[in-house]
């Protein structure tokens, strides 16, 4: 359970919608933003992963292919910020999938969970390149096991 | 491949993120709003499925168990709306499955295909409900295979 | 009356706030969308203005300097699009101003009223660029007075 | 310049628009999350406003009847919160103004200024309310001068 990154995700008063709860929609915008928080704080021993943020406008080292996302409960609008858990559950030649856990607290129960599929990219000629060594060891010290979904 | 509504989903300026491309979030806000049209025209001999906007605030008829999207290639931000295909995939006692192919345009490849899970809920007790014939009805006349995935 | 444009904005489930209103700053998301309508479609003797869409990616060729809104009535989320006029109300060297009414249908009592500042850039150097003739003619074609503000 | 509230708005990668920067309409989403901070965090003497999260959903406490803001250079995409100072630059019998500016970090030049007209509400009856002795208070410790705007 200590191989995954532990996120921090402030919510937005917008992110409601008409029925008082966090909007499907905005729990994927949660997501997207513990991923680029993902990129940023994965590390080991000095080497780390592409930076998804502003370093990175124009062309993107990362190309998201696919996601998976089930509601078990809805999260509630808190001045608090959502507790995203974060690890690495596939590590292909130039791809990777990451596993989520989501819950309004870090104490609370998983409120929603899911994976993403993210292919790496060589912003320069826009096609998937491989992982190189030091990012390879990057997302071994942050792998788990696929996070269990119902369907 | 008639049996399947063709919706218009209107872009919108902020929908394009810094690469250029519809934002990835931004898709599934897309396909939300097609479901809002797949709930509001799908009808069958006058029978016709609970409505997801605005006649339906303060507590929701239909609950997003789940969804599945992957991105084929990238959406662009162009005046004219995009153009969604949904059906039904599945169909259960309380539930069913939404299938979706997203274009550029309606003659374009397909961009971005995926999955949407659907409880159907009474809103006075906040638990599930069987769905009734005329429901199953609707649901029938726009019944087709699961869209293929590849993961 | 009629030297203004009449545009429609389609809502999404997502504008609508956990008070089941559109929400203040989706509503500023609908004047953003109606200026690309009004960039898009302003025409006059075959002279046009710079898009706003995804011909001009990458460095805008107009810059928002401010905006003004005041919200007069809620809008409710409903399928039918909300009905936005938008005319030109200051015309500058390098600069102009945009008046809006928003309203829930076209015959509606106005919703939401304000204004836009824009000025027109040279993309190559990032530096306001004087308006040239032919833009002069399509804004003074849309020409009326600034909307009344009660603030 | 002491009596205003100091304010860390975290962004979001969907906040960058197609040209790198904070979206324009972004960044009003940015000044409605301080505008929560400030009625969550203002406080004198034990005294405090209504809170507009969570706690208020359903009929709001305040409605928010007009806003005005001045863009006088982009914010860009970070991993570091904005910081938006927030005071109060008008107190009327049922309602008040805040003026806020927007830094990309706490020591970096103005990026934006605003106001924000606000009505406070009795949810019950949805008409103004007039603002009780502790909210008068509440707003007197955090009153300064309007901010200035170049038109």
């Amino acid at each position: 359970m200590s191989r995954r990154l532990h996120l921090s995700v402030p919510l937005r008063w917008s992110d409601a919608d008409a029925y008082g709860h966090i909007n499907n929609v905005a729990v994927l915008a949660l997501v997207e933003q513990a991923r680029v928080l993902f990129f940023a704080q994965a590390e080991c021993d000095g080497e780390t992963l592409p930076r998804l943020d502003g370093e990175n406008l124009g062309r993107s080292p990362i190309f998201l292919t696919g996601q998976r996302v089930e509601y078990l409960m809805p999260l509630r609008l808190e001045i608090e910020p959502v507790s995203i858990d974060m690890w690495v559950s596939h590590i292909g030649g130039a791809d990777c999938e990451l596993s989520y856990e989501i819950r309004q607290q870090p104490s609370s129960p998983v409120a929603a969970t899911g994976l993403n599929g993210l292919v790496f990219m060589n912003p320069e000629t826009g096609r998937p390149r491989r992982l190189s060594a030091g990012q390879r060891q990057v997302l071994d010290s942050l792998f788990g096991e696929q996070v269990r979904l119902r369907h």
